[in-house]
């Protein structure tokens, strides 16, 4: 292989990474693309969990400039609605829009991952390698250091892209520059996965094409569809405390506890006991740092440079909508120090706002979704959007459905507020001098 | 030497860390204290730049408890206020308080730093290992690794102090556990210093009892008498921008700004030019974290659990005060999980409590001790204070001159200002009300 290195060298042959490395070569540009993981191509599912992802508008429309959209839609299964699963009582459907257009898939994680590394490594600009694993970065000459089977190798980078996710090497050598501001802050709930098996006659077990929440008040699980009948549940719990993971270590207890807090799951899960103490606990981390380039020399996107919250399921989306904004970058401004300021001047802020936005979004998903409050306020929402369309957007469905940058999104909800208040204080006042003119006459 | 390691290994031997080596030996128990510089006292200032610090009750308090407060307060320089230089017109000068108890201290870093290093090398349980640079802990088997003159050594400890300041490898490895809180946020403003030298006569060439305050809204100069009759200036600039630092490159332009700016002080630095140009620019950063302990392994103290910015000069105080509250937790709770967790949570609140108030009073500092109106609410408050005595006490005066913990102070200070303003109110009613009362007749 030619030892030169390529234009651009991608850490990372995540979602992310592999999508920015299709995006590069169809743009021209020579790419060498490292990843720690063995090829996903010559094994199965990685790590052994199956994770499905929510995709939605921000991520199709990268990968519609890639020709990808129509493949992955056909893979993933409609979400058009939150099915709420209450302790006792029927079940509640909210729709999340008006249509099929406003409406999330659910797609897998290691199907999607392994399409975009084919893709990757069909590109005649892209040079692809497995298992090397990143181990230091020195920005200032790009000397990057990987641990491969066959021992210790150096490579000199002229340009780094850091695609390597949330505990990102790349980010790990520019948090330690001077005046780079970094945090790393935890949840203090954690995550689990179960999984209801497809039914015997291969169908869904439930409603198929809904994100089922069970809303406990300070813990919940989801549980998302996959294409082959089967669902992935996510229990999120604190890790400690009366609803904790912690608390639960027997058999008897997992049952005991499902039994009486999510009494319509236990049918579906036959291995749940088992399932629940063998399966390890994730933790929940939000990242956030400033400066997310080094010169020309470095960049980070997706969780590299912005960690988030699962609960919008904003993560893959917004680490694409950052690939796209790089390459409209790079495409409009050769010196690249420049475009990665560009890049960082248009994403940076959006990325604040999004990890607020997740956090939020835990407590609306695992408590509000249940009130009658939460479930009127939905509707007037949806029912305003109806009538003035695109004049009245709710925030979840611009962050969801639209590619409106979600500092905007925010900024916008709070101004649409702002009328509808003033219109209702106006119409109540209107109503009430209607009825002292009445009760005068 | 014998290689069994004591029951403490403290990392970093300076200010925390040696004050808490002095007091765990008085205590009775056995210390190893590594630190990455060479002997203190067989060279000269370590690094070149001679800084004070101001020293105030929380740390006094530390220093007393080992019989070292006399011995610290004589080679010190008592500041009882601010003296005012604004661009022109006379000095404006505000006292702190109300006598001399409640003052500040202006001491040698270097010389507190000896005081202590050979304190706590006198004491039978601590041995002192100089240039050794801690490069990799592991925090499970207790493995510290240095870098030495001699080349790598590695120690096993029972039980890590992390006393290695604002950039603590102690800290960076608890940092990579799962669920570790951290942030690390810089200031747009950097620090440089500059030497007023004493006067021909050996004397200070300006007001020695103050500490000296140049503001200028968005920067600032400050300067700190020292005990031989210099003054250390610290400018406080933006480093960019029409103010920053960066935009003074020639000796011409650095004195015309001085000149326009600083005019009362260009006379009194006789280098300022070279020196402006020569000095390095240090950055300013706030660091937190969470937890502060790795079970009973690991604890961090001062810098290492929580830099603060120097704008009230609280970084070492709360430092002496993170041992003394250590050394309580450890004298009370045999078990050292325990009394690190008990330690954690009485200091935690208070470390960031303190490090937000550093931050805002930047602004006060740098723009507000200038203003009239600023000057009326100082004297008001010390007033109250006079009138009222324990029963009103100014914010500033709790952190400075008492040791109410960081987080009670401002808690106290919303509730003081919520009953002053009532009281206000109620007299402008009154008098209002007599008023009408008197115009009636």
């Amino acid at each position: 292989m030619n030892q030169d290195p390529a234009e651009f060298t991608i850490v990372g042959n995540g979602l992310a990474g592999a999508l920015l490395a299709c995006a590069l070569a169809k743009a021209g540009r020579r790419v060498d693309l490292y990843e720690k993981r063995g090829d996903p191509r010559q094994g199965g599912p990685q790590g052994g969990r199956s994770i499905n992802l929510a995709l939605s508008v921000r991520g199709l429309h990268a990968l519609r400039d890639l020709g990808l959209e129509d493949v992955v839609v056909r893979s993933a299964v409609l979400m058009r609605g939150r099915m709420i699963h209450p302790v006792a009582g029927p079940l509640a459907y909210q729709a999340y829009g008006k249509d099929d257009s406003e409406a999330l898939l659910s797609v897998s994680r290691g199907g999607l991952n392994r399409l975009l590394a084919d893709e990757a490594a069909k590109q005649p600009g892209v040079r692809v390698m497995f298992d090397h694993r990143c181990t230091d970065v020195e920005l200032k000459d790009g000397t990057l250091s990987f641990e491969t089977p066959g021992g210790h190798r150096q490579v000199t980078a002229s340009c780094i892209i850091g695609a390597d996710g949330a505990y990102s090497a790349i980010r790990g050598a520019m948090q330690r520059l001077d005046r780079s501001d970094y945090s790393q802050s935890y949840l203090t709930h954690g995550y689990k996965e179960l999984t209801i098996p497809p039914a015997e006659d291969g169908g869904w077990r439930m409603e198929r094409h809904a994100l089922h929440i069970w809303p406990r008040g300070d813990h919940m699980m989801i549980a998302l569809p996959n294409a082959d009948g089967s669902f992935t549940c996510t229990l999120f719990w604190p890790f400690d405390g009366p609803h904790g993971f912690s608390q639960l270590t027997s058999e008897r207890q997992v049952i005991e506890y499902f039994t009486r807090v999510f009494p319509d799951a236990v049918p579906l899960i036959p291995d749940l006991a088992s399932a629940y103490l063998t399966n390890p606990v994730g933790s929940l981390v939000t990242v956030r740092c400033r400066p997310w380039h080094y010169g020309g020399r470095a960049v980070l996107v997706g969780d590299a440079a912005h960690a988030v919250v699962p609960f919008l399921g904003q993560g893959m989306n917004a680490a694409f909508e950052d690939c796209s904004t790089l390459i409209e970058c790079l495409g409009r401004q050769p010196d690249k120090a420049r475009a990665f300021a560009d890049y960082e001047a248009r994403r940076k802020e959006n990325a604040d706002v999004l990890a607020d936005l997740c956090i939020e979004n835990f407590v609306e998903m695992r408590d509000k979704v249940g009130s009658p409050w939460f479930l009127m306020k939905k509707k007037a929402q949806l029912l305003l959007n109806k009538v003035f369309g695109k004049l009245y957007l709710p925030l979840y469905t611009m962050i969801e459905f639209t590619r409106i940058p979600y500092a905007e999104a925010v900024a916008r909800a709070r101004r649409q507020d702002r009328v509808v208040l003033t219109a209702l204080a106006t119409m109540a006042a209107c109503v009430f001098i209607a009825f002292l003119q009445v009760i005068r006459r």
